[in-house]
């Protein structure tokens, strides 16, 4: 059994009474903070930081150190998946991440397969293993992975898109082949979760970063289909303890009650969603996370703290109990000035104490 | 009296009964259409091609004689208004619309005064009456505006922007500057669109492009409530007819009810939203308008009318009545082979007549 000192974290998600809300924030090891790129210069670029479990633990751990945050995530990129399976990721600068070999013809997609997370994401292991050490037991550890139609989409359309026309002219043409792809991605973030749980996270988050982007109806059968199977192959004890497991599509506020349904611990939600709105619709029956807008951390300390108890208030609005872990709605923006995270973490903690009284 | 002769786009506005579900395009008359690529190339830029009432005329009418749509709208762009208040609005190549003097300092914002329609932006009233002219009541032609906060994102931004963070700054600290922004945005569009409606448009439609990149709170005090006052100030009936509004917040599906109790006519849906469950959300009180994904068009002919009778069941399963206008869910790509839009026109025509038989 190894609880960490502060699993308020672990609690919330499962929504077990805390003492406060506890609070991280996507990609809160991230550019905004001069030490990550302090390090990141020195590993020479992003594949090479993420492949070394030395520097990926050192960047995990900077916001803890700065920062009274509830929980550390582990520092990898959500695209290591499709890498592992040959891809070739690489970051072109300013371009964001890209694949050498985009799946282009049906036979590059039939020769998918899962790779051994042991073996070629095995960087992730050891960095999982590395921090765990390094935390001592102090926060919990989240692993993650993209979604599988999230991971789709960069495999396809070979990089950032912003209107997805080769994925989505894919699924309306020949969407044989694209569940082929979400079928084998499935199956390889499944392994990869579970292998982060057996070395050692503590929480599992799914990224389901541009589920938003499709219909209602191919949201469905193309993104939370995959959801729904990755939440029942999860690993749901480990070391004596529950692994809670995140969903989070962004842009998927419309579609909660069915996110809620598949049977993971708590949802994600951006800031176009109530949270007050959000419990009575799933009926608290999962935690939810979430959802400052995260462009709110660039008003004055004041304003922020403001609308950090707006959304604490927010949950609270619709009566006791719940599950809340605070969090942005998007990964923080690498130009938000790191102390107005100060602003937001102490504002969070202080606030919600009275909601959290027995 | 001047109702066209096919007035079915206005009736499916008005709950009215019709023959089969009226379609029409968000950007219908763009850059996908290889003559409109030729009427620009003559006007030697966008902004001239605003400008010129019979160049605007022209493009306006270009899809009508490829494709059976249902109406017309009025060839200009969302930031005219804006451009007639002296921002000094270009088009830098490949980089979308720029205004040569954003809002910066607080004295400029407090210099602002809505521009007389007839004067400043007397083009576009000749390109309404022009192009009323060339329809010859054949099909109703739509008036519009961007929504404030639309315009507000650019007049502030100073262009595009992927995280909207001057604008979102003002907005958390100094909520009322921006309202003095909005307040007198607003003042303008209601000018500006009475006199298109005075003009001879014959529907109007508030383009709300950026108010879904708001939190569902800011949505409400620094969108939805300028769009209540600009619907609340429009002149509803024109030369002995009715005159429809419908308001478009892309990524506003999670805010029907709200969108919809405003007093507009119609409320524009992205593909995100189901039809059949918006109808039981806002229990017909408006028409809908969309909602195909516009990616949908680059699927072979035989899917995207699959997709196109998708869209119309989902609206008719809902049960009998209602309104609906077939559309996108955002404007069409430029990238649409054209033909592709005659098969979606020629499916929605067909399929949907059996749903309005008496």
């Amino acid at each position: 059994m190894t609880r960490p000192k502060n699993d308020t974290f672990l609690r919330a998600l499962l929504r077990e009474p805390v003492e406060y809300t506890p609070v991280w924030l996507m990609r809160q090891a991230g550019r905004y903070l001069p030490e990550y790129c302090e390090t990141r210069r020195r590993a020479g670029n992003f594949m090479n930081l993420c492949k070394s479990p030395s520097m990926a633990c050192e960047v995990t751990l900077q916001p803890l150190a700065r920062f009274e945050l509830d929980a550390a995530i582990l520092f990898s990129d959500i695209l290591t998946v499709p890498d592992a399976m040959g891809l070739g990721l690489y970051f072109a600068e300013g371009e964001g991440p890209k694949f050498e070999r985009p799946l282009r013809e049906e036979w590059e997609i039939r020769a998918l397969a899962p790779p051994d997370p042991y073996d070629h994401l095995r960087y992730v292991m050891d960095a999982v293993k590395e921090i765990r050490k390094a935390l001592d037991n102090s926060v919990p550890l989240i692993g993650f992975s993209g979604s599988p139609f999230t991971l789709a989409c960069y495999m396809i359309e070979g990089g950032a898109s912003d209107d997805f026309r080769r994925v989505k002219t894919m699924l309306y043409d020949r969407p044989d082949l694209l569940h082929h792809v979400l079928d084998v991605t499935t199956r390889s973030v499944i392994s990869y979760l579970n292998a982060q749980i057996e070395s050692g996270a503590q929480a599992v988050m799914i990224f389901d970063t541009w589920g938003g982007a499709l219909s209602h109806r191919a949201y469905r059968e193309f993104s939370l289909a995959y959801l729904q199977r990755i939440v029942a192959g999860l690993t749901k004890e480990h070391d004596g303890e529950r692994v809670p497991s995140i969903v989070f599509t962004k842009g998927g506020g419309l579609w909660l009650e069915d996110i809620a349904a598949i049977g993971c611990d708590a949802v994600g939600l951006d800031w176009t969603s109530s949270l007050a709105e959000s419990r009575r619709r799933v009926a608290d029956r999962v935690s939810l996370q979430g959802n400052l807008d995260p462009i709110a951390l660039f008003a004055s300390p004041e304003a922020i703290a403001a609308e950090a108890r707006r959304v604490v208030d927010d949950f609270h609005s619709a009566g006791p109990g719940g599950g809340h872990v605070f969090n942005l709605g998007h990964g923080i923006s690498q130009f938000t000035p790191p102390q107005n995270v100060s602003a937001l973490v102490n504002a969070v903690h202080e606030y919600s104490r009275q909601f959290h009284r027995s």
